[in-house]
């Protein structure tokens, strides 16, 4: 299978888990569930729960209950997607090409859908079927990725604060580290954790989710100055317009191309522990710097 | 010990607990972790783990570690006043006397404190020591009763369509089981699981905890018709200005009373299996209806 087929193959095992996790558009409350709906099923590329599924793959054989765990991951990016685009975030009308939810639904609507997904998302890890210390462990990794320490709220905290101000470069860093670098980082140490790693493992692939992480984040701010708004899905340029604190912005897109070939290459380097089961980590790795959206 | 030093002493404990449990206010990133021990550290009554602690005294002994599940509840709580004050939803400036969180930090730092309040809530309990099939059972308790079926979100939202249109029985009643009623009913589930209840202990806990989020939330309605902000510590008449589906809106002061007291006995009856160690709950069910804020 090339690594298309793969992916697509992955992809759509994800939005098949993913449509039986979120209510029916018509069950009571139905608003809610239509909120959550537009937004979760808006194209995304699914790039958490493959990670998850791939970092498992890497340990051992993958089911439907890996799936669905990996799942927790697209709920809470989506959430997160929600809020941030809310007029007193980043004030944002297009996601992906569509309304956002606050646009098609409205602002009310859009806060609680948000709260909604990330609620759900540890629904859906406590109602696996696999053993209950595994389940917990996935739990805690997705809160402690999520939240204010080091997580992607804080991320998103020192984001909003780091607007309109010179840049510098330890904030930069917390940023990239926090915002989007929490969450990938945990897709593959959880999708290690659902497989049960040995120790030697779970080190290397936390070691491949941070790099990839980093990595993911400066090619995200390089394509926000460089990439078209309809390369994108969303409007290109408002990093700048809202003077963000990002990686071309301190050092230029030469240096930051530098340093996502940099994390991209220890990346592969943490993954080459797996041989051949780890190959898919190293094919995505070369796909998060070869990205044109 | 009479039942105001024995909430006292519940209370001191649970604020001791909670204090422990969100970083410090000068912890990086520092804003968010003010606004979120701002609203939680508002003199709330931390009803919910209180009725977490007697659920589970009832059943065995508690230590400090049922405290700090029980915290969990509050952390939920208050993310869910943080959100529903907010100008898009509520638009309440007061809460308990002082500024609302937004008011306070803004609206951006307002809906990000939420979001962590909610997040670090699974953290808590996912890390709690207890065997891990405990643990997940809380974690899918309080995700359920947080949630939009039938859960606090759900009521959130009927709330919020309900506004301005004829009150409908069949809404009011939804709104009343789900807005309050589903988190309260968790607090006495989850006590119970916290303790490892047998099957008939965990039914009345259920019943006992439908029962009075129930009564708890009709007096609720009857308050803001009859009390002052002052005795209130928030806006009184809300409900009314705002158009929402109340109990006395739909059936008068007189019928509503009626149908709190029947829900209290039905708590106590409840109750009952638990003999002398139900004690606690009992006194908190005639608490819930006597109150005057």
């Amino acid at each position: 299978m090339t690594l298309d087929e793969y992916l697509k193959a992955g992809r759509e095992a994800v939005e098949a888990a993913l449509e039986g996790l979120v209510p029916a558009g018509d069950e009571r409350p139905s608003t809610i569930h239509q909120a959550m709906r537009h937004s979760l099923f808006a194209g995304g590329k699914r790039i958490r729960p493959l990670l998850f599924l791939a970092a498992a793959e890497a340990i051992g054989p993958v089911n439907d209950e890996a799936v669905e765990a990996a799942c927790s991951l697209e709920l809470v990016h989506t959430y997160s997607l929600v809020h941030d685009d809310l007029p007193a975030l980043d004030n944002d009308d297009l996601r992906r090409g569509r309304p956002t939810a606050h646009k098609a639904f409205g602002e009310a609507m859009a806060i609680l859908a948000g709260d909604a997904l990330l609620t759900r998302a540890f629904e859906v890890l406590a109602g696996l079927e696999g053993p209950p210390d595994r389940r917990i462990a996935l739990v805690r990794e997705l809160a402690t990725a999520a939240g204010t320490v080091d997580g992607m709220i804080g991320g998103q905290v020192e984001d909003l604060e780091a607007e309109g101000k010179p840049v510098e470069e330890d904030r930069l860093l917390y940023i990239h580290r926090s915002k989007t670098g929490a969450l990938i980082r945990a897709s593959v140490r959880m999708g290690g954790l659902w497989a049960g790693p040995s120790r030697e493992q779970l080190d290397a692939l936390d070691e491949y989710g941070r790099r990839i992480g980093l990595a993911f984040q400066i090619v995200d701010d390089i394509l926000d100055v460089t990439a078209t708004s309809a390369e994108l899905g969303k409007t290109a340029g408002k990093d700048t317009e809202q003077e963000k604190a990002t990686f071309p912005a301190l050092y230029g897109l030469d240096e930051s191309r530098r340093r996502a070939r940099e994390h991209h290459q220890a990346a592969l380097d943490a993954a080459a522990v797996f041989g051949e089961r780890g190959c898919r980590l190293r094919q995505i790795a070369d796909r998060v710097v070869d990205r044109s959206n």
